[in-house]
């Protein structure tokens, strides 16, 4: 397919990437921040404009890869009659793109995107769209990066899953980070860590988190449990999330 | 080195190929379940032993691979005057072991081990010891399994690092099984989170957890955190932990 992508931050980098992998055409970069805009299109040996200039208007598919919050604007400013336009928010209703086209939709990457990682994920894309033409034309490009990893999903259904990927994904993280800081403050090596955690993400392909949950709080061993809480006194509010995330794991058998 | 492993779980099954594959000998598996015993003997073409009978006598090093509260059994059952014997548990201190040996220490995988995965896993080894030669003999058992992820630490020091894996190992897994039971009853395809939660556990070998946090949290996105709050009317728990880490993620800003 031939596409326009709207943005040059994280999600429109890697989309783009993974678009180009798959052999279609990004016919412009068109976005706010010129210098980001050239960057892509020079890596995608395209043209880049911004928002002033005029939008290609050969394009099949037009991807609006921009911060939840600039959707409205951006969205303000494009009219884009006959042709498919998605943004790529989980949170944001479709219905915000109306204006521009009849064939609007959304195009949601469940991921967490980076422009900086040269390693392309797997990236599961959740469509949804205004009518059949919308959905099969963002259905077709969703399987041509994502394979089987392709759904549709509604509005209330994408915010679930947003609900899902924030749990597993920036909790985790923030578990990570206050490994690390605990680590960095008692002299000990974070790094060491490292495979733990990726053996820990990896498993669950093989066998469900529910099976796999070992540790003091799964085996009660509540004498485990005193001694870290005691090592926790100098860390208020990690060991107000121990408890509370060991009450839980207690609470799930 | 001629080991003998005492214990036939997840711990003594792993540890044993680990040692097997760098080419050490195994003499003997010495357990009180012998058909678990009997298993890891004949995969390592070796002999097996229940409690009752005798343990071999010639190797340099015994691990004692059992659960935390058997340790003290096994141990009184003991005697190897001028062997290496250590346990391999994180909250134990090494004295436990001072009744079978003068050479006594401990050999702590810092690893969540199955002996159901076929794949061996990476495992940094922390190595402890009464005196000087036995710490020289685990630290070279530990650089053979383990190249550079090996370090000396102490029974305070091994706490610590287990309070470390606690969060981010069983408390992570813990979450993917919140964010799994959350996906089945809201009638989502848990599966197509496993990318998500992959790349956020591969991405910390590049950049700091710190620095790669992402979400409505560290953005102040209080539309959508509102939104998702809604969603979790129906779960108490989860909303009770989606606020604690929402706040701790803006607190450690």
């Amino acid at each position: 397919m031939d596409i326009v992508i709207i943005g040059s931050g994280n999600v429109a980098a890697v989309l783009g990437r993974k678009f180009k992998a798959a052999g279609h055409a990004i016919l412009q970069v068109y976005s706010r921040n010129a210098s980001a805009a050239s960057e892509l299109a020079y890596e995608w040996d395209t043209e880049s404009t911004n928002y002033k200039s005029l939008i290609n208007k050969k394009a099949d598919v037009y991807i609006i890869a921009v911060a939840d919050s600039a959707i409205d604007d951006v969205a303000g400013d494009l009219k884009l009659p006959g042709k498919v336009v998605a943004h790529t928010a989980a949170s944001v209703p479709r219905e915000v793109l109306r204006s521009i086209t009849e064939h609007f939709g959304v195009f949601y990457p469940l991921q967490s995107l980076r422009k900086e990682t040269h390693h392309l994920p797997e990236v599961p894309i959740f469509f949804d769209g205004s009518d059949d033409f919308t959905k099969r034309k963002l259905e077709s490009l969703a399987h041509s990066i994502a394979e089987e990893q392709v759904a549709e999903a509604g509005h209330e259904d994408r915010l679930k899953l947003h609900v899902a990927a924030v749990l597993v994904s920036n909790f985790t993280n923030h578990l990570y980070t206050l490994a690390e800081e605990y680590c960095k403050k008692e002299g000990l090596d974070f790094r060491q860590l490292l495979p733990l955690i990726q053996e820990t993400a990896l498993r669950i392909k093989d066998i469900s988190p529910q099976k796999a949950q070992t540790g003091p709080a799964i085996r009660h061993d509540n004498e485990t449990i005193g001694k870290h809480l005691e090592l926790l006194n100098d860390y208020p509010a990690l060991k107000r999330i121990y408890l509370l995330l060991t009450e839980s794991i207690q609470q799930a058998e």
